[in-house]
């Protein structure tokens, strides 16, 4: 009775679009390349990147990963996240969390270059997608958006409610619904009846990474649940936010953990990416049409 | 019944504390400074500013008015605002809205150098707020929080609902809600069931310049209200956005219009005036410290 939203489908759409722009612009001699900057020893982290970087060759969009390993430095990640901004071969970066303990995360967000933030991780980013100016939003809210769209699920007067406030996915997420006419609940740690927070919304979106936090009475009969949780387990699996056997019935539709928004966030960041590529060299194209009538 | 919470001796202790800052930096030689860039015809925004003035002057911050007239163009207010961010005498900037249609305020708004953007305006300063950095929040939104502070409302743990989702009031004050631990929901005009939505809150903002929108019935017994409506009459009163008299004796408390968040979100832009000033004289003296150091 649950209808399972899955993300496979759009995913393989969005990479199909990314893959067609970078042959366009692999052929005008322009070939779209992303960085991702990693520090860190965990074996999840390093394999999620290793899936992104194939996915991205995959796709004809050159990869490199820069890795730092553990013991990296605040100073040594800035010095490369300001050279990959100059580096007009680059076109986007992602800063692969976690990082060392002790490193500054505040001043390496600030240092990626806005218009090569792909995964929306500058505060700049945010405060344009917040002002309504163009920018990249954080890859996973907007994978969440996408995938409400892609199932035809509308969004204008419902009521939405989005558990977790984090900065890379509940609050994005709460403000991209908001932008699409919802009227939206944010909820997190310190509310106090969590069940009444989404119990009365049309849309519940989770991203607080609490195995099985959601079950059948926080939702409505009816109600849309995507589940941006994944907690990894020892054994290897994925884990969402939501209790999939105990909403199943009651929920109207649920995004499924693994293969709901993971794989649309990932070909978001492709699609970034060529969208970066494109932008930047028609950015230069137009500098280089000003410096030649200048010249004349 | 309901509790009246006035801003005038909350803006007055601000006022005070920015006046005793402002004497200490000019005894070492820095004069706060405060540039308002104006451009337009609408005389209720010309006293306004002249308001600004005054005060500012009462405190003992300089104050500069750029008034360009309504004929302005988006090219000579942006070389202005440019120069304004270049002037070490000039520590806080306010772009007055409205600007002459046609100009392009999001381009100027991201002209405004972001340690004098004391009203938040740049959407850097937004962005930042929201990543949990420092920077100036938009004042009225601050306003808010400082009130609520000020009369002793916790707000952890606690249902509030800000109606509006302005760039400028709505969504920086649902923000700092979030921030403080508040279960927030936003509504605005594409909200199906209004009453559903503050009807339920703990605590109630309302910032859409409709007189008179809120009525007894979208308030809870007891509620919290805070009114940051200012809607002008043609016979020169300041409406609310709340129906007092209807709300009277039902809510808990209400801020009043005149006299509650307007007056707090003055004091507040002098004290963003005299703390810009503070920060970048410090940042001076270090520079010039280092510059000192490298020298030798």
């Amino acid at each position: 009775m649950t209808r399972i939203l899955g993300g496979s489908d759009l995913a393989a759409a969005i990479r199909n679009d990314a893959s067609v722009a970078a042959a366009a612009l692999t052929e005008i001699g322009i070939r779209p390349k992303l960085a991702v900057v990693l520090a860190t020893a965990d074996e999840s982290t390093a394999w999620y990147v290793r899936s992104i970087a194939g996915a991205a060759r995959r796709t004809g969009i050159e990869c490199d990963i820069v890795d730092f390993g553990p013991e990296a430095t605040t100073e040594e990640i800035h010095a490369v996240l300001v050279e990959l901004g100059h580096d007009p071969d680059v076109h986007g970066i992602i800063l692969q969390t976690p990082l060392p303990d002790g490193t500054d995360l505040d001043l390496l967000r600030e240092a990626i270059n806005p218009g090569k933030d792909i995964d929306g991780t500058n505060p700049v980013s945010l405060g344009r997608l917040i002002a309504h100016l163009p920018a990249f939003a954080p890859a996973t809210a907007q994978a969440v958006l996408a995938l409400l769209d892609h199932h035809g699920i509308d969004l204008r007067g419902k009521t939405a409610t989005v558990v977790g406030r984090s900065t890379v996915v509940g609050t994005p997420v709460a403000h991209l619904l908001v932008q699409r006419d919802a009227t939206v609940t944010v909820c997190h740690r310190h509310t106090a009846d969590l069940v009444a927070g989404t119990r009365s919304a049309d849309i519940v979106v989770v991203a607080v990474g609490i195995p099985r936090l959601i079950t059948a009475e926080h939702i409505s009969d009816g109600a849309v649940v995507i589940d941006v949780g994944t907690t990894a387990t020892d054994d290897g699996l994925l884990l969402g936010d939501v209790d999939a056997d105990s909403v199943d019935g009651r929920a109207g539709a649920l995004t499924p953990v693994p293969g709901g928004v993971g794989p649309v966030t990932t070909a978001l960041l492709l699609n970034h990416t060529v969208d970066a590529a494109s932008t930047q060299s028609a950015v230069r194209r137009a500098a280089s049409l000003v410096g030649l009538q200048s010249s004349r």
